[in-house]
């Protein structure tokens, strides 16, 4: 999607070969105009996926989730990092490691909210290794539900999370795949998907 | 409003006289078009405050406030309770304890998201004591902004908060504001504001 990589290049920050920043229009600071168009490009991509629901993981891929699920007129589910006392102990649980806080954690979603018969579309902000995306797999098995379609914004390419979802069969689609990173110059694979 | 007072007498479930449960259309499953509607009315609310910001903090105010900000045609930007990687070293902190986690946590926001000068809306979609809003409202004063208006999505009028921010001053505006709960009868504020 040129206007997400169009983005990333002009505000985006990397840092050595690894880390992106992005804080500034996706996961601290929201540009929602960016945001609705992705959520647009979503359902262009995932339209005929047969999904019932979209469902992401808290907090960062909340706001993509609730303006993709507007577009399918579909509920948005997000799984919890921590066991609510607003979502109750009858919860479906994975754990999952994150790079991000360097800890592992348990991502919760209540049993109500997730039933066999669940078509289940993932969105989420990053894929890097597939860690908090498999947990999230993990949990919609538990319920007999079924993906339909993962929908990432920022793919890091030469992580191997992407590559092993789609060798297991999974539609990954990623608005943009970030094949390196090196001194600040960022480059896209050109086909993204 | 009464789309969300509806909502919640149909489909919330009050616990006590004090817990309202209803992280089946608000806070864990997310009813995209009530959230939408709400965004709208918050719009009408406020559109005349000169708000230039729409601060919530994660996670729950995440999907209110980015449908407000899409009406606004402003950036969003939300606090985050735990220093994470991608937010860096330079922030404003303030100290909140959550009822619902049971324990106090560090609230932060980038310091380069909050400038003088920014005139700040902030959305939430709980009121109760107003602690979380308090620490907010610490930070946006770190910064040197100032607080044009507080939308709160759902306002426990039993409960402190709401009160003293107004009578502090502060324009807060709730969409439902609940005066009482016993036995799963909910009583809402006939003038919500």
């Amino acid at each position: 999607m040129k206007l997400l990589e169009d983005k990333i290049a002009t505000e985006g920050i990397s840092v050595g070969t690894d880390i992106l920043k992005v804080d500034m229009f996706l996961n601290h600071q929201v540009d929602v105009n960016l945001l609705d168009e992705m959520g647009k490009e979503f359902y262009r991509l995932f339209k005929d996926s047969g999904a019932t629901k979209i469902v992401t993981i808290e907090s960062s891929g909340i706001a993509i989730a609730v303006f993709t699920a507007k577009y399918f007129n579909l509920p948005a589910l997000f799984a919890k990092k921590a066991n609510h006392k607003n979502v109750g102990n009858e919860v479906y649980s994975a754990k999952c490691y994150s790079f991000t806080h360097g800890k592992e954690y348990t991502m919760n979603v209540s049993k109500k909210y997730l039933n066999p018969g669940d078509k289940v579309l993932i969105i989420d902000d990053f894929m890097a290794g597939g860690n908090a995306c498999n947990a999230l797999i993990d949990i919609i098995n538990q319920a007999g539900a079924e993906v339909v379609g993962i929908g990432i914004a920022i793919e890091k390419g030469f992580q191997p999370g992407g590559k092993a979802l789609r060798d297991k069969g999974y539609n990954v689609r990623s608005l943009a795949i970030i094949d390196s990173m090196n001194d600040g110059k960022i480059s896209f694979r050109s086909d993204d998907c």
